[in-house]
């Protein structure tokens, strides 16, 4: 496995690659990786010739208070972690080689970015859109792949591709979970060990609201309730916000009838944890 | 040479084209083609192997008060005029075949859309930043050609480009004029023979302020007098804005020490012209 941090170094080698006929496979990340990143460089290693990691913690993401600084970091674990799993290359630019002077050009979706997350992160989807899109044309990836724990921003990239003509298949990832049913983040190292225990909190509630959908509930209302009430057993758990919303048009649902995406926010301290499962109607 | 109207049917061509290692120009148009345009599809023939043009008169860069309906077309004489100047494909499409349902993603320069045309035409450039990038991601052209006629927007399409690390080449090409100097566009055609006439006064100002410039003149201020004086002796011109500004960041330049990009626009009636020339301190 290589690793390359200068974007002319690496699209020398992804053209090299592709004049040998091989297809790329690309796994955006922002380092610190757990298990859930890894099922994204595996399963891009199944369905590619070549795989790209890139590492690269975004700073136009992250809003004035958020913890841009405090990210956490360890790229020395995450090369032996691409690389025991199957990934060729690593992509790992520093601020100033992926936004040079004064960068002014940038991609927006209004009308998804302003919804859920977007919401108490005004600015954020703007940053993932912008740098998801530069990444692409860096790459040029036949596929890339990304993780349905955060399911807005999977919506939002699906439309950025479909509505901008890119050429680039984005494939949803499975959300990995500890063993207690925790979404693995890189976030949940902020935990102390008693908000560790109380964040399985998110999990259990949105349980709960699968199994009364499964029984056949379809007022929205209803599945907020048993979420709230089920976070609310937990006190150290601070709701930012429980959402039941169209999984295309990420606009809030009442009565269910369509596909929907069931998402959470949940602050425990300093610590915001999010999770989410999607509901097909078709299929239930 | 061939026609589509199918995004997936060029892009089959293209894919095609590609893989027997053809390189590909690029001539995006909105049609009704003049001298201007078919010097850019000549430029493209000499130095690709492939020439694309699309006709495609974009909506979302008109305005809700601009000439969107009355936009002069003719298909069949520009059909004509791309296969005679080189082009081997046409791109034609549907607004429904270029946007689908709810297009919602876009792109924009806020610091480079708000300045000269930008003051009087807003949101135009956010429509051509979009439509521009949507059409790159389909043909995925090795270089694309624009005419410095629309001097603001090459400088924003190549701001775009290098932010977004678009793997394209823009190549701006010289204006083409007529006989009296009046800067080719398709909207000339609007112009009533008297119109017509005094719109001669574009090029002649801009000539004037030019000669200005070579003699030593470095204030703003007297190259926009110069420019004012001259287009107000004809009495059918109304000016919309005559500025100088930096060739690059486009703001508003006092004491001349760059690169500059004298700009005008003015009324004939109803049709708004523009012109410019670029004078390069360090060549003069």
């Amino acid at each position: 496995m290589e690793s390359f941090s200068s974007i002319n170094d690496i699209k020398n080698k992804i053209s090299q690659w592709k004049s040998e006929g091989y297809s790329i496979g690309f796994v955006p990340t922002m380092g610190y990786l757990h298990d859930g990143h890894t099922s994204l460089i595996q399963r891009a290693n199944n369905e590619n010739d070549k795989v790209i990691v890139s590492i690269f913690v975004n700073p136009t993401q992250f809003g004035p208070n958020e913890d841009l600084d405090n990210y956490p970091r360890d790229l020395k674990r995450d090369t032996e972690l691409c690389a025991e799993n199957g990934a060729d290359a690593i992509f790992n630019p520093s601020a100033r080689e992926m936004y040079g002077d004064n960068p002014y050009a940038y991609v927006d979706i209004n009308q998804l970015s302003s919804e859920l997350c977007g919401t108490s992160r005004p600015g954020h989807f703007r940053g993932v859109c912008t740098v998801v899109l530069k990444l692409f044309n860096i790459m040029t990836p036949d596929r890339a792949y990304f993780g349905e724990k955060d399911a807005q921003q999977l919506a939002i990239i699906k439309k950025m591709v479909l509505d901008l003509n890119m050429p680039v298949q984005v494939i949803g990832c499975p959300i990995v979970r500890e063993a207690d049913g925790l979404a693995k983040s890189s976030r949940n190292t902020y935990l102390s060990s008693e908000h560790r225990k109380a964040a399985v909190v998110l999990s259990q509630s949105l349980a709960l609201a699968k199994t009364s959908l499964k029984n056949g509930e379809r007022d929205a209302e209803k599945i907020l309730a048993i979420i709230g009430e089920k976070i609310s057993s937990e006190p150290l758990a601070k709701v930012d916000y429980i959402q039941v919303v169209d999984l295309k048009s990420l606009k809030t649902v009442k009565s269910i009838k369509d596909d929907i995406l069931v998402a959470i926010a949940v602050h425990f301290d300093k610590t915001r944890l999010i999770d989410n499962f999607s509901f097909k109607i078709k299929n239930n």
